[in-house]
């Protein structure tokens, strides 16, 4: 290959779908100048970024200019290599129509990793059956600043459930045969004041022990194959110039063999933004340098720039040639390069191309096994927070729905779900998918009950005209369900998602003091959070009859908060970050040491209202007969105990069992507690189980004083527990022997056994 | 000596003086078991710990105490040692009848080091004849979150400032005599979320090149003889187990040979907090091998722990000698260790010590001169923020002061003043000084016009009652001065201060309803803030006819900020501290990088309503004839320019030069801009001066990837500036020649040179 044939593997140009399956488009972006296909066909293109995320087109009209385009590429390129297309997928292919699934803070809250891999092999069969090779999912950050618009994108701020829940995923992705993307490496959801690209500083330890974890686990067990730079320097390394980061640690001391690619003109931020180059050119040599091997979203700093810097010398071009060889091998491994290739994707397998009304809605990216799909994680994922003994509710006369959330059908999704993300920039094209509110799955679920509904106030904005009207539904009512929460958006168009901070985690608007007007009223208040983050909720932590947070539920949410409320559904989602007690106190998460916890040195109390992992059920569960077996361990052995979990309830339910490990006394400052494994465990009413966990020492390390991980004796404790702030059994253990330096092969889970036991 | 007595040098006793001149008598801290001095003295003792500022007793008879005291340790050790006696110093010695001169913050404003060292100086004096030997100030924590408590300690966000004031602070307080205690070293004001104590996660680089720099600058150019380790870690190691930092950097790379005196129970914390040891004696030996030589306040993991660990060898006496070394030689430097020494401090030499009632009341703490420095720094410090053409004020009918801080005399201290310190617990006793009020400072500097009251609201708390009449007040009169801040106090008791963290920067209780209420009348409302930290004041930054900030400005602050309305006083303070605009986005400072400082990628705008550096004048400055002498130098060479300051107004005035770097492109992720050098020039009326500068290559220096300070070529900008978001004169310039490896010899000021031109 020539050196412009190379180079034009090593980018994207982010294109649109035509409407009427013609040959796609170039997206011209308001950061970028125009992008003229002909003239860059001829040395072949590298990827499609988002053919079908960047419009509303009928999905197989999409997958046919796709198609058509795929053949224009294979066909004027020298070698007949086609592009690679990628797509975001983080909650449901971005594209119109396509089943709007529970953003990731809910796969966190259904502690299931396995249901998130059925869910993302769904995914990734859409994907895949459309012509999509690359998903841009999931998001492995660790939530440190719950102010931070991507939090909805996010699993939560355990590391460990992070780590479990996003490998389960893209297990499922990668089992459809599509290229998963861990995003983003590393620290972006650190951004200082939870500002999106704010710095990170953060030092090497905590970025060690909290924010690569996830990272490492999904790169051993999951078989991903492509990586993202984040955007942000930590302590003034900026990820795409990182080469320990990118090379050196993923590459040479993970063992990962895929592509890393950079988040959308993240390249061209290391000129613009971080001034740790001082040309485009430049900007690309470093990038290339540090392990990123292509850029996206469109060429910018890999074309000219890169090229009069190979000119001259400044940028090897062995380091073209490492780049290349990745993004060859992907290809390869994906087909692309074999002489059978074809272009046509399997969904138009079979199908009368020439004629594009045959084509336009022969593919149904929203099937009914789709939405029990999204119906299942959305159920399990509801949190019940509080419950002053109104849930489930015994059919109300009269239910009040009252707040902004009631009947805002978009209010389930969040900021990459296609309606928000792209929808929005065109109004008159219908949704493309059911969207039902929340108030018409409350009429659903209460055929009996006289449902009543105000609005009260919007998501945000100062108005407060609505609250009289509000509160005298709310008088008249048996119960009031205060549907409250976020509005997802891009830059400053919500409350949450990407650009989308908050400055502090007070409610977005009036709704606290909607909320407040309403528990005036006397009536029983049910609070329905439908949000991208944890909010203080003020008195209602005291005062409602019933708190039932949802994270962006997709579009069966609203049935599935009916069927909690009803009873119907089991509650079983558990919080996959706290609820803070004040809408101040951030950045803070549940994983920080003594100092970091103490409510009397301070006027700020850190204590959460509802702690990591918090949830009620409708059922009660003993825990009981805890047995250590094996008390004493080597600094390379094992730990093992069993006890015995009953459901001592009358209903069915579901218990998360989570295991923390508490480390007292530590060479360097310890988290209090920090989750190092979790179980769901079903039960029937009066069923019981013995649950036998074995724990490798393996478990207990942390990044010591050197800098090198290790696992040091001591006394310790292992803490089954319902949630960080609810250990029901405590077993103190022992670690004995040598410190002992581990690495990236040491054991990361847990074994659990669950065996049913008699009577 | 043996290996008790050795023990003993190095801890102190909490004691409290007798209030009629009797021996002092330990002081039982709610934290810590009774000590029993007669068991303890006849080993010896290291320190005595606060014997003035403790209770509120007649400062002779304090001294009388202490000397009393003094002859029993002496008498009572083998060797004659008497102890070392510390005190609290920061805004003034921290006893009854003493000086309540302006916080740091107001120090900070001054940017005048010469005035703060003659502020310090007779601090010191005012220490030394009192026979207290260490003051335990200043505070070099840079501030990165205004929200912690501690804020008004400090002398701001920039570490320049703050190496340049403090370091002017510690040379008059040594050069009285006086041991001064740089603190907290390192990383306190980082706490997460400005939670008092909360762990700071800070990375190597930003600790290099902010946090450091301070303590670095008072190391090599005052003297200082102690340093103060701070209660925190950093990315999980505390600073007082942190060999590198206490002994590696701070005395084998700086050069320090002092001591390293505790944070108060901070080496019991790393036993009790931080779980980096198992037990007090295991948290004394891990301090001792850090660095730490002397516990304080009192006698705990020094005492019996460590003598068990000593006995048991867990801990080497080797620690113990190096320790003692330290201690020893700064005692004989004290003279404490000469033949001839007298336990008779300078104050109460020639008195007639066997007559209590003749030593009461001999000593005045707050003469004439002290009160004029106080004054003075009080006046430097006044920031004016805003002016739409209302000051000086001409004088008004009727003036309306409106507002918490109208009548609270208190509210001109801060939290280490004895009164908000120590009085707060002795409600009976008198105050001391003199401390007149807001309203009476205005109605003396407006004797003409008629003065009327309203509180309107508290400082903190919700109550609105008064809301109404102070409207009616305000809108009685030609304007209204808005007297609104914090309260000083201790954890919990106060909005400001040591534990006394603001979940954000809105204004404290209802006080910005208060100020939008004056707003709403009409009448021109002038914001006076008294307070110890920048808050955001909504409506009123456009709004407000004018707004005058003052942090904590003591005993004369009142007299200070009236002058500054009337004109009396021309306004010369800047601010220490940017103002923000809105009340989130903390932890964040003006020294961030472009990605810091974003305002279209988040909902959250970080752009302050007033600049670090900000203030205005009476008059005005112009600025011209940039000449840039020196354009090209090598990495190891000197800049040179020059340009005119011009007083273009009517009235004599006072200009701060800010030297602003601002490096595009560099090796690693630098902020906008820092300040590197500044002056304070004073002219007259249509006066003008040449300014010529010298900047030195070394100011550009930062750490550099590799973990060293660096600096390197490459086009540059100097900012010749009014405030970090004013420059006046920018003059590109250029470094040449290898990257230049620096260290801690490398130059830290640039030299400014102003020669008085004529016409």
């Amino acid at each position: 290959m020539t050196l412009p044939e190379k180079v034009a593997q090593l980018y994207g140009v982010w294109v649109g779908a035509s409407a009427d399956g013609g040959e796609v488009a170039p997206y011209q972006h308001e950061m970028e100048e125009p992008v003229d296909l002909d003239a860059l066909l001829p040395t072949g293109l590298g990827q499609l970024t988002r053919p079908f995320g960047t419009a509303p087109v009928d999905p197989a009209l999409g997958a046919l200019s796709l198609l058509r385009t795929q053949q224009r590429i294979a066909g004027t390129n020298r070698f007949g290599i086609p592009a690679l297309a990628h797509e975001e997928c983080l909650a449901g292919f971005a594209t119109w129509g396509a089943t709007a699934y529970p953003v990731p803070l809910s796969w966190g809250a259904t502690f299931d990793p396995a249901l998130i891999r059925r869910m993302a092999t769904a995914i990734g069969v859409d994907l895949h059956r459309l012509g999509v090779h690359q998903g841009l999912a999931p998001v492995l950050d660790v939530v440190r600043d719950a102010r931070w618009g991507r939090v909805e994108e996010t699993v939560g701020e355990d590391p460990y459930l992070v780590g479990t829940v996003a490998t389960a995923y893209i297990q499922g992705l990668e089992s459809a045969g599509v290229v998963a993307t861990l995003k983003h490496f590393v620290g972006y959801s650190a951004s200082r004041a939870g500002r999106n690209h704010a710095p990170v500083g953060m030092g090497p330890r905590e970025r060690a022990d909290v924010m690569l974890p996830p990272f490492e686990m999904a790169v051993r067990e999951s078989g991903v194959r492509s990586v993202m730079h984040a955007y942000t320097d930590t302590d003034g390394m900026p990820s795409a110039a990182d080469e320990q980061l990118l090379t050196g640690l993923l590459r040479e001391t993970w063992g990962f063999t895929g592509t890393v690619v950079a988040d959308y003109f993240g390249i061209a931020f290391l000129h613009t933004l971080h001034g740790v180059a001082g040309s485009w050119g430049e900007a690309a040599g470093v990038a290339l340098a540090a392990g990123v091997d292509v850029e996206l979203p469109t060429v910018k700093t890999f074309g000219e720039p890169l090229r009069a810097a190979l000119a001259a010398g400044t940028v090897p071009e062995t380091l073209i040639d490492r780049a290349l060889r990745r993004v060859l091998l992907q290809k390869a491994q994906l087909g692309l390069l074999d002489a059978g290739w074809s272009p046509v994707p399997p969904a138009l397998d079979g199908v009368e191309l020439d004629d594009p009304a045959a084509v336009r809605g022969s593919v149904d990216l929203d099937p009914p096994a789709n939405r029990a799909l999204a119906r299942q994680v959305a159920e399990e994922a509801v949190v019940l927070l509080r419950n002053a003994d109104v849930l489930p509710l015994a059919a109300p006369a009269r239910i009040a729905v009252v707040g902004p959330q009631a009947e805002n059908a978009l209010s389930v999704l969040g900021c990459y779900s296609f309606p928000v993300h792209v929808g929005a920039k065109h109004p008159e094209v219908p949704l493309g998918i059911e969207l039902p509110t929340l108030v018409a799955a409350l009429r659903a679920e209460f055929p009996a009950s006289e449902v009543v509904v105000a609005a009260g106030a919007g998501v945000d904005g100062p108005e407060t005209d609505g609250f009289a009207a509000a509160a005298e539904v709310a008088r008249g009512a048996d119960v009031v369900i205060a549907a409250l929460g976020d509005r997802a958006g891009l830059f400053g168009r919500g409350t949450s998602g990407e650009g989308c901070d908050a400055e502090s985690l007070a409610l977005p608007g009036v709704q606290q003091q909607l909320l407040d007007a309403l528990l005036d009223t006397g009536t029983p208040v049910i609070v329905t959070m439908i949000a991208g983050r944890p909010y203080a909720l003020g008195r209602a932590i005291d005062e409602a009859a019933a708190i039932v947070q949802s994270f962006f539920p997709g579009e069966e949410g609203p049935a599935a908060i009916a069927g909690v409320l009803s009873g119907r559904v089991e509650p079983q989602g558990r919080l996959p970050i706290g609820v803070p007690r004040r809408p101040g106190g951030q950045p803070g998460t549940y994983l920080t040491a003594r100092l970091g916890q103490l409510s009397d040195v301070s006027n700020v109390d850190p204590t959460p209202a509802y702690g990591f992992g918090h949830g009620l059920s409708y059922t009660r569960f003993d825990w009981s007969a805890l047995t250590v077996e094996q008390r004493v361990a080597q600094t390379d052995g094992e730990l093992r105990l069993s006890f015995t979990l009953r459901n001592t309830g009358e209903r069915w339910g579901s218990e998360v069992v989570q295991l923390y490990a508490h480390d007292p006394v530590a060479s360097v400052v310890q988290p209090v507690q920090r989750l190092i494994g979790y179980q769901r465990v079903r039960l029937d009413p009066g069923a019981a189980c013995r649950i036998e966990l074995t724990v490798p020492a393996d478990l207990f390390s942390f990044t010591g004083k050197d800098g090198r991980r290790i696992v040091e004796p001591g006394e310790l404790e292992l803490r089954l527990a319902a949630s960080s702030t609810d250990a029901r059994l405590v077993a103190p253990v022992e670690l004995r022997g040598p410190v002992r330096y581990v690495d990236h092969t040491r054991r990361l889970h847990p074994e659990f056994t669950a065996t049913p036991v008699e009577g």
